[in-house]
């Protein structure tokens, strides 16, 4: 089986992390590779990493250039998504890097993004409850958000199992790269390495109500989310602590039970040893979610922290193991459970 | 007024901030500098940055050579400040860096520490309710953890207008010099770049019980803390993001008018205008804790976030202030508000 | 004595740190502050660091809002200065930090800038010979590129001891805050944190002619100058690696000595013990140049490192220090020596 | 055909990184995994990236645990290979990771390592002329220096074709993990960040002979190498900037046409386009090293940068990659030309 594949936006960093996923896909053929405002440009000179595919000229993102491929993968601006869609046609398996499918409420997307709700599509996060069968055989997956993919991670099985009362207080620390390749003073290279700043406070990060999403469907209840982002000066990676009460009954025991039970078969989340934590550095270009979770009797509340790289697992990662679940293949293709480190 | 000041442990990263502030200090003589495994040694082979001290050669930490000075400030491990602090006698002000002086408890003191508890001196957190008068005039100094310092400078404030629920939730991010100077394999430059990740947590972090002693202070009721540290890719500063759910009436105006009511007339403590957020760059080598607070409606808590320079405000910095407040000179003698940035 | 200083160009990185600077400056008196995209917004949103003056709005660039003042800091893209000098009268002291006015030779001037040359102003890096003296009194004060005063510093002795054959090689790692704050992609964060990477290559830096000049003065001859400047993942400092051939009798003990004779009485540059080698953390934010100097036997070369602060001893620091003898006011008031380490 | 490998020295950064490269070759299957201190110790704990094999105990380095492999990868100390590789045997295929028999010459050896030269090895940079067929078949390598590697590449073309004059002047900055795990003072993370240093200043770097040697072999005579390594706030990554005095007719076509030819067959080598420069980000985890020329008129030298991955292409990519080529398998098996970034 060969698919051929293309990528709208591939000058930007999703995009560009799409392509180096799918460079080693054993079963991929790599097609159009489409830009806007770089269209025309060789890719050798925007995504200087990618040596294969130096040499290829970046096409204008149009219905014309993305047609003839069995899958598209879409790293677009948010809100672009729909129109693009509908011209690929119902048998091509578009997969969204942005947020335009990500929610289901209409109200949640229209609160937070400021225009009409496009739609809803399959969740590309396989390892919640009921996901990974939506993805079968679906010709539309909604890549989530890089920050939900580790939060959700992190506390869906607390909630599932019934030991986080549902009111979640999450701080997530991201590299750069999360904020994509627009030129804004703050993420001038200057201001960034040395610093720590949040940002997106008090509710407002465009994130938050996908989290809500996610864990309120693990706990059948609604959960609320204290989310707050902070820039950390680092390239890659998600660090995401996240804090509920406990509930009585989730004792250490119980709580690690929950997380050995969830991702016992999980190829790409890690439940660390105990007393071993994650860090950023030891999943950077991987597929994996580390995971290690903890119960603080003196405060009451459980812990769970994850480390996740926000453009593999949290991005094009996750996107390429939403592909391979759609399209039947081994999950795993194309991917690794291994970080490039120190 | 010229003060004699002697620094004990000048070659560690505390000791050594005390004395980059002192050598701006206009009424402050250097003294002795003394170190243990480093006596002997010039100062400049240790720390390069300390250009008019290159050529002294330390001493080693004895009664003998920190006798004789109007101060002594004390970077030591944790349990060796009370030996030293009998030698020199009532009349000498003592800075402890440690920690040994910090908690009221002694019950706090032997669960985190393991040994039996010192005694308690004043608290060197001038801008905390009746810690400036308690330093007046002092000959012994607390000087306070760096995450204390941040958080409580960042909570205590809504504590002591009754805002906020006794259960605070803390997530905070340091620079690898929190971690001292140890040779440990996770602080080494190749491991600690490009990496977040957590230690210290579930409530096992030695600062925990000095940050409830503190919130619980100003709240006038025991306040919980779950609190979970994270080493940051950076070489200072801490950014720590403090929530607790909010009571009634905990609105933003409400919320805003507390903590300006607070720091009014705090010279080291900026909160800053709506919208703005702090960042650790900002106050890189100042005295000065920047803040900001926000009420996340949807989630029902608030939300207070500071940024301080660890080595600064969060120990050497506070240390001279309480050190100019215990000896009447003016508060900010030696210590700059204006960080070093980009 | 209290001058009156305006700072032009106060939102960008060199006039930050003049501002910096200023406000630790015991003889002078900020005035207006000034701006051009920038104009009418808090400083305080801009340089969050500048604690003192957040409240200030910046003020346009024009004459009138220039004039009145002693002294006026030039902190404005190359070409623009000289008619804004040119407004403000003979009897102003103007200081700038843009290109415009180091160069003496129109014809460099116009190769490397292709505009006409504005003229010559005295130069200022009071370390090389001749200059100091011509800074005193003066009204206009060329301020030296950064990597020109790190190079100068490193090579000069050895020319002027006639040392060294006249064909240097350089090669210098810069933070990025040496690129200014303008927006480019390739100095994003993302981009820029864990990247090595040469710019400006094959002579083609416009600081290169301006060595040139330096260091063929030094050494009574054309010195030719291949200068590679690369930009390093951090955000302050730059390391000047200079070598160039050793002539016959050159041996370390000569070399050493035409060093120690050169920067004996200087305050701001230190030459290292033997065996300690410059490291640019070690003058973060200080005016310190930092020096060590090694004959290669082996290779027949000598070596001469560097390491300074690019926008103190490389910009803002040279400029007041450059100020300070132009006025006749102690050469180190509001500088020091002490960088902000670790 | 399964190649079975032993990796010794699997808890340091050169092992860590064979063993993440051989976990994605697919004629490869992992044996024994040996350390010295850390022998009994889960690898997880050490390698926390390298996920397949964190529940592999590490052995004890001894014959016992390294006989019965086929191809045993040394990545020891200096001077402890030349007794492990003989109780191997001479079937068994020893890569050495190590210098111990990367010298022709006895007495380079001896004068920079102090001990008795152990012999010399078929090298394992295949890029250059002969190496390669010298590898073929062979049971015994030695993978050259990181920094060699990066020096040859840029460099080995402009003397093998004549156009530079036989005194090489080498700048090369490398990322911290360079210097090995070692718990060193100036390896901390605090040091590192923000910092730029020099270090092996003088032609005293253990790698200096071996680039004379590879350099003086392309030459057809004897260069002299002044090789000044700085140390680099990133954690991987080498960027080595080359000049040399060109000759008479090394014009940049010239210059050009001798690297394209070098180079066209060569799948790790990356000549970049005209106008494009090297970037180390953009091989981090590649096997790839990325080449630019330049002819400086003006000062008559000519100058090749390189960038390449310190761990990959400049260790344990180049080992894999002359593993193949000795075994006879396809030279990229198990090697990617694609880096992570941004």
């Amino acid at each position: 089986m060969t698919v051929r594949v293309a990528v709208a936006g591939a000058s930007g960093y999703a995009g560009g992390e799409v392509l180096r996923l799918l460079a080693g896909h054993p079963e991929v053929t790599v097609g159009a590779l489409t830009g806007h405002a770089n269209a025309g440009q060789r890719l050798g000179g925007l995504q200087p990493h990618l040596t294969p595919y130096a040499e290829r000229v970046l096409e204008e993102t149009t219905p014309g250039t993305l047609r003839g491929h069995d899958v598209v993968f879409l790293a677009l601006p948010h809100g672009q998504s729909a129109a693009v869609a509908e011209e690929l046609g119902e048998g091509v398996l578009v997969v969204d890097c942005g947020a335009d499918f990500r929610l289901a409420d209409p109200a949640d997307w229209e609160r937070f993004y400021g225009t009409p709700h496009a739609g809803t599509w399959p969740y590309g996060l396989p390892e919640l409850p009921g996901a990974r069968e939506a993805l079968q055989g679906s010709r539309r997956i909604a890549v989530p958000g890089c920050y939900p993919t580790a939060v959700s991670l992190a506390l869906a099985p607390a909630y599932a199992a019934g030991l986080a009362e549902p009111e979640a207080v999450i701080v997530a620390a991201s590299g750069a790269s999360g904020a994509g390749r627009a030129l804004k003073p703050h993420l001038l290279g200057s201001e960034v390495m040395g610093s720590m700043s949040p940002y997106g406070v008090g509710g407002t990060h465009r994130h938050t109500p996908e989290m809500v999403q996610n864990l309120s469907a693990a706990a059948g209840e609604r959960v609320s989310v204290s989310f707050t982002p902070t820039l950390a000066p680092m390239a890659r990676g998600i660090l995401a602590t996240c804090t509920a009460r406990a509930v009585a009954g989730a004792a250490p025991d119980t709580l690690r039970a929950a997380y050995e039970k969830a991702y016992a078969d999980e190829p790409f989340v890690t439940l660390l040893p105990e007393g071993q934590w994650p860090a950023t550095a030891a999943v950077l270009g991987s597929n994996t979610a580390q995971l290690q979770v903890a119960y603080d009797q003196e405060a009451g509340r459980l812990l769970a922290i994850s480390a996740i790289d926000n453009l593999t697992k949290g991005t094009a990662g996750g996107a390429v193991q939403s592909m391979n679940i759609a399209l039947g293949l081994p999950e795993g293709l194309g991917l690794t459970t291994i970080g490039v480190a120190p």
